[in-house]
């Protein structure tokens, strides 16, 4: 496989584990985390599932990474995420001085790999990573349309059963 | 006592928590989050102890909050820090929907609440955060000078040791 065909086949990856949180109730987010052409961290969102702002994608393949690699630096490392990271997940990914991300589809309301900011290429930080984005970025930003259109659905549903109720 | 005491009191307490990591090898760097003038959750940096880029201070004071009030958002918390948080922990405590952060001592090399940049405050997030910063800040600075002192000490007596030993 070349490059772009790894990228694209990991990427299959963080995505099959991006509906691992649908299917969970979570925003459909997922990451794998690689080192010598295997994973060594992988995670999805689980914000919702485990009531905390920590539980996102990025934070649990690094931390299962870093457990691999026994050490805080994960050089040599491919962050590969389905959506744009938040400030926290690239602030991790700079601490973790991840040399390389694969971004799926677009965060243009919170993302920090180029939306609202570029954290993981910042002059005044000690860590610039190299970015890739829109790797399966359709199958991605789909899988979000589709659990965000199923949340809407069941909101108009509950309304207008509280409606009913309240006749 | 008023709110400039409590910021004062509570800071000691993070100070406390810097000592553990300074003791333990790591930078000293404490966090306390309050919550109805109780400590809901509180850390110290554990990067090199517990080898992980997560190990930061905030981290542990967010994760320990988030379990005592049972959601991911923390609500009317206030998160005390001896050191300005790095981008990962800045975006953490915007994840987390913390209202008011109170820093002790700045960092000009990778601060995130107004030294290289300030993510806690940013107009393109859903979420700011209120800020007091220099909340005994001499006493949390002279902890990291020493810290750091003491790293160039020992690494002075490494090299020296080196020498004298491929005499």
């Amino acid at each position: 496989m070349d490059s772009s065909e790894k990228d694209i086949f990991y990427m299959r990856k963080a995505l099959e584990l991006a509906r691992c949180a649908y299917d969970a109730g979570d925003t459909p987010i997922g990451a794998v985390l690689v080192y010598e052409d295997r994973i060594i961290g992988s995670g999805y969102n689980k914000r919702n599932a485990l009531k905390s702002p920590l539980m996102h994608a990025e934070i649990e393949a690094i931390r299962e990474g870093a457990a691999v690699i026994g050490d805080w630096r994960l050089e040599d490392t491919t962050m590969y995420i389905t959506l744009e990271p938040c400030p926290m997940c690239a602030g991790a990914i700079v601490q973790a001085r991840i040399p390389r991300v694969v971004v799926g589809a677009m965060n243009p309301k919170a993302g920090c790999a180029g939306s609202v900011i570029n954290l993981l290429q910042m002059q005044g930080f000690n860590h610039r990573a190299e970015l890739v984005t829109g790797v399966l970025e359709e199958e991605s930003a789909e899988l979000l349309r589709s659990f965000f259109g199923r949340l809407r659905e069941q909101d108009r549903i509950n309304r207008q059963e509280g409606t009913e109720n309240s006749e």
